[in-house]
C-alpha cells in the first residue's frame, strides 16, 4: 500500500469507504486512551472495531478504503489495515484533531480530484454492526439516491430516549419499517430529554448512525451551501497534501484554521437533500462501558466476563481482565463495571459510565502517564511495549517488521541489552554489523552509535533491557531519521 | 542469627516473645496468598504486620523472639526479622500446617529444655496494635500472675457482637476498666449471634486477643491436664528438632500426627488458671479488607486510598493500588473494596468481605497461579520476581544478598541472559568464572553448568531474561544443593 495507489485498481462504480478514526474514546478508559483509542482496541471480539469496519465495507462493490486519522494513529491504522487483508487502502492524516466536518470535506475534495461523481460512504470506525452482509444490503439500497445527488443517511429504530445522538424525523406518511430510502422531515442533533422521549414514543423517528452515502460532488455542494467557511482552509489543506512515507498528510497550516465542527451541525441539520435508509439490524456505538457490557453478550444475570475473570454472586456487572497475566475476582457486585489492564484499573458504578472520561483530567493532575499513554507504542518499523520499569532499569518488548529498521541512534547515559526471542536481528555498532539469531544477545554500551534492523522474512521479537542511572526517553541522539517500513 | 543463638544473650527475667506466623490469611487475597501471607505484607504502613509485631515485643524486658512458621515462610521471616534490627531471634519451622495448639506446645517444650520457668508471650504476628509502649505496659501488668502459674490473656473492650472471636467473660464483681489482672468467669469461643449481642450489651465481656503470657511449665501442665493427646507427637517432634541452615526444624513424622486444633479449643476453654489483663488501646486483627479499610484511616466519606488511586465521588470505599506501575480509578462507588496488584485484582462488596476466601478455590479450579502463588519468590540467597512472561520468554528480577550464591545448575532447553543492574556478580560457566559489574551482561546457553554468586558488599540486582521454546520451571538440574546464605 502506497500513497500512489490511491484509486488504483478500482472502478468508478465502486463505493469508496471513508473511515473516520480520529476520535480518542475517553469514556472507555483505560482500554481506550489518547495513544491507542477505542476504534483500534479489541473490545468485543478478537479484532478491533476499526478492523471490523474495514472488512464490513469491503468486497464486491467497494473500492479500497480511505482512512482519515490523526498523525499519532497512522502506524496503528496501517498495522491494522494490513491485518484485515484488505489491500490498496490509503491513510489520510489530519495534522490536528478536528471534528468530523473538516474530515468529510477533505475526503470529498481529495476524491473529487479524480472523479467528482465518485460514491463515498463515510462511516465512524468505532461502531458495532455484527451483520455485515445486512448492512451492505442497506448501503446498496441507498446507492441510486446517492448517485442522483441525495445525501443518504442510515437510521436505527430507537430503543431508548438517547440525548447524545442525532435523530432523524420522518414525515407523517413514511413508514419506518420500509426498506427506504425515505424522505427526511427533520434532523434533531442531541435533543433534550422530553423531545427524545416524544420521538421515541412517536415511532416516526430513527437514531442517526453518522454513516452517510453520497457523491463527492453533492457533499462539496452541501458545504458551499451550508458551511462555506470550511471550504477555503480545507481546500488549501488538500491542495497542500504531500506524501509522507506511504501516508497522505494534509497541509498543517491551513488545516489549523479549519473550524472544529461536526458534519451534523455543519451540514446535516441544514441540508434539504437528505434521504434515510432504515437499518433494522443490530447497531451500537459502544458509547460507554455499560454499552460494551451489553455487547459482550451478558448471561441471564447481566454478567459479562472476559479474560481470567471470576464472578462470585455478581449481577449486571462487567469484569474484564484485559491483560494476559492478570486474574480478576468480583464478589457480591451489583451494577459495577471493572476493567483491569496491565497498568490501569477502572471500577465504576454502571449508572456513572458516562463519567469515566473524568478519570483523564484526574490522572493528568497527578502526572500519571496512564491518563493518555499506553504501554505499547506503534512506530513505522513495528512497536515497542514497556514490560517493567524501575529506577534503575526498564524492560521493553520490541517487534521489528521484516525489512524494517530503527533509525541510527546513540544514548549518552544508558546501556541497552538486546536478546532475540524470535527472528533475526542485524545490529550495527559503531559501524560494525552483526547478525543475531534466536536466544542470542548483545550489548549497546552508552555512547555507541547503533542501528537495529530485521533482515529476515519473519517478525523480529526482542527483549530490550535498559540499565543505567538515567533512563530518560530524551537520552537519544538520532543520526538522520530514515525509517524503513515493512514492504 | 543462627540456631545456636537460641536463648543466648538473654536473661531468665526476660520474656520470650513467641510469634505465630503460620497462617495464610485467605480473606486478604490478593495481597495475602499462601506463598506470601498477610503477616508479611505491608497492609497499613511501610512495614509488615510481622515486623511491627517483632518490634513491639522487643527492647528492655524482652528476649529475642522465637518465630514459629511454616517451611515455605522461613526465608521471608528471616529477611523481615533482619529488617527489624532485632537480633538473636530464632525461626522454628512447622513441617506441616497445624492450628495454634501444637505450635504453642512445641515452643513451650523447646524453651522448657533450658528453663521451665521462662516467661513466654505467645502472640499472633498479624495484629495491629499501634501503641506499642501501652501494650508492653499491659504485658508488664500480667507478669507477676504469670510467674505465679497463671495463664494471662489480654482482652479488648468489644465494639461489635463479633461471632468469629473468642470472648472472655468476667465475674460479676470485676470491673473491665480495671488495669487487671482480673479473674475469668468463662471463655466463649466463637459464640452465636445472640450470645455475642448479650455479651456486648452486658459490659462484662472482652474480646480475646489470642495473646497469652505464661511460663513454659504452666502451659505444659495445662496441656497435660486438658489436651494430653498432643503431648506425645509434639514432644517427639521437639526431641527430633534438627538445625537446617539457621532454622530449627521440628521432626516431620511425629508432627504430622499432631492434632490440628487451636489453643483456644485445646486449653483456654478448659483451663481454670486463666487471668485477664484488659488492654484499652486500639487493636485490630485485620480480619478482612473492610477491617483494613478502617485501619487505613479513611476520610469523612469513609474513603481509604493507597498507591496511585483516584476516587471520583465514592463513599465507604477502599481503593488500593498495591503495585508501583498501576493506576486505579473508582467512580461513583459505595461500600466497595478494591485491591489491585501487579497480577491480580479484587473488587468486592464491603458487606461480603468475609467471602473473599472463596476466591481461592474459584481461581484454583481455573488453574490460575494467582490463587496461591506470588510474583516474588523468597529463597535462601535472596529473591526472584517475575516481571513478565509470554510463550517464548520470561523476564525476572533477581536479588542476591552479599556473600550469597545460587546452587550450581544447568537447563536443558532454555537460555538465560543476565544483566547486572546494581552490585557485582560472579558467574561461573562450565568451570570458567567471570566478574560482571553494573550494566554488564552475559549469556547462559542451554546445557551450560552455571552458578551465580554475589561476591560484593552490596545486594546484587540483576535482570534475567529466559528465552527458548520451553520455559518450564522443571527444566533445571541441580549439582548439589549448597546454598550460601547472607551472613
Amino acid at each position: 500500500m502506497t500513497a500512489a495507489d490511491s484509486g488504483s485498481g478500482t472502478t468508478a462504480e465502486e463505493i469508496v469507504p471513508v473511515l473516520l478514526c480520529g476520535g480518542t474514546g475517553t469514556r472507555l478508559w483505560p482500554v481506550s486512551r489518547r495513544a491507542y483509542p477505542k476504534q483500534f482496541a479489541a473490545l468485543t471480539g478478537a479484532e478491533s472495531l476499526f478492523q471490523a469496519s474495514v472488512r464490513r465495507l469491503s468486497g464486491p462493490g467497494f473500492a479500497p478504503p480511505l482512512v482519515v486519522t490523526g498523525s499519532d494513529y497512522r502506524f496503528i491504522a496501517t498495522e491494522q489495515l494490513n491485518l484485515t487483508g484488505v489491500t490498496g487502502g490509503t491513510v489520510l492524516i489530519e495534522p490536528a484533531a478536528r471534528s468530523t466536518a473538516p474530515a468529510v470535506l477533505a475526503a470529498s475534495l481529495w476524491l473529487a480530484r479524480t472523479d467528482p461523481d465518485r460514491l463515498m460512504l463515510v462511516a465512524p470506525s468505532d461502531h458495532v454492526i455484527p451483520d455485515a452482509a445486512g448492512f451492505r444490503a442497506a448501503v446498496a439500497r441507498g446507492r441510486e439516491a446517492a448517485l442522483a445527488g441525495r445525501i443518504v443517511t442510515f437510521g436505527i429504530a430507537p430503543t431508548s430516549p438517547e440525548t447524545g445522538y442525532g435523530w432523524l424525523e420522518l414525515p407523517g406518511d413514511a413508514r419506518p419499517a420500509d426498506p427506504g430510502p425515505l424522505p427526511l422531515a427533520g434532523f434533531v442533533e442531541k435533543p433534550g430529554r422530553a423531545r427524545a422521549e416524544a420521538m421515541l414514543a412517536g415511532g416516526k423517528s430513527l437514531w442517526n448512525t453518522g454513516i452517510f452515502l453520497f457523491t463527492a460532488r453533492s457533499m462539496i455542494a452541501a458545504f458551499h451551501a451550508h458551511a462555506a467557511a470550511l471550504i477555503p482552509p480545507v481546500e488549501a489543506a488538500v491542495a497542500g497534501i504531500r506524501p509522507d512515507l506511504s501516508f497522505l498528510r494534509l497541509d498543517p497550516a491551513p488545516w489549523d484554521a479549519a473550524p472544529d465542527i461536526s458534519i451534523d451541525y455543519a451540514v446535516m441539520e441544514k441540508a434539504r437533500n437528505i434521504s434515510v435508509v432504515p437499518y433494522a439490524g443490530h447497531w451500537s456505538d459502544l458509547g460507554d462501558w455499560d454499552a460494551v457490557r451489553r455487547e459482550m453478550g451478558p448471561d441471564d444475570k447481566g454478567l459479562a466476563l472476559s479474560g481470567q475473570a471470576v464472578a462470585i454472586d455478581c449481577r449486571n456487572t462487567m469484569l474484564r481482565a484485559d491483560s494476559d497475566g492478570l486474574a480478576l475476582v468480583g464478589i457480591g457486585l451489583k451494577n459495577i463495571l471493572v476493567v483491569a489492564t496491565s497498568d490501569a484499573v477502572l471500577v465504576a458504578d454502571a449508572a456513572r459510565a458516562q463519567e469515566v472520561r473524568q478519570a483523564i483530567p484526574a490522572l493528568k493532575a497527578r502526572g500519571l502517564r496512564q491518563a493518555e499513554d499506553f504501554p505499547r507504542d506503534y512506530r513505522p518499523w513495528g512497536w515497542s511495549e514497556t514490560l517493567a520499569r524501575s529506577d534503575r532499569f526498564q524492560v521493553n518488548r520490541i517487534l521489528v517488521r521484516p525489512g524494517a529498521a530503527l533509525s541510527l541512534q546513540s544514548h549518552a547515559r544508558r546501556a541497552e541489552h538486546w536478546i532475540v526471542v524470535t527472528g533475526t536481528a542485524r545490529v550495527t555498532r559503531d559501524g560494525d554489523a552483526r547478525l543475531l539469531s534466536e536466544n542470542q544477545s548483545l550489548d549497546i554500551p552508552p555512547g555507541t552509535v547503533h542501528r537495529l534492523e530485521n533482515p529476515g522474512a519473519i517478525p523480529l521479537m526482542l527483549v530490550e533491557v535498559q540499565t543505567g542511572a538515567s533512563l530518560s526517553e530524551d537520552d537519544i541522539i538520532r543520526y538522520g531519521d530514515v525509517h524503513v517500513r515493512s514492504p
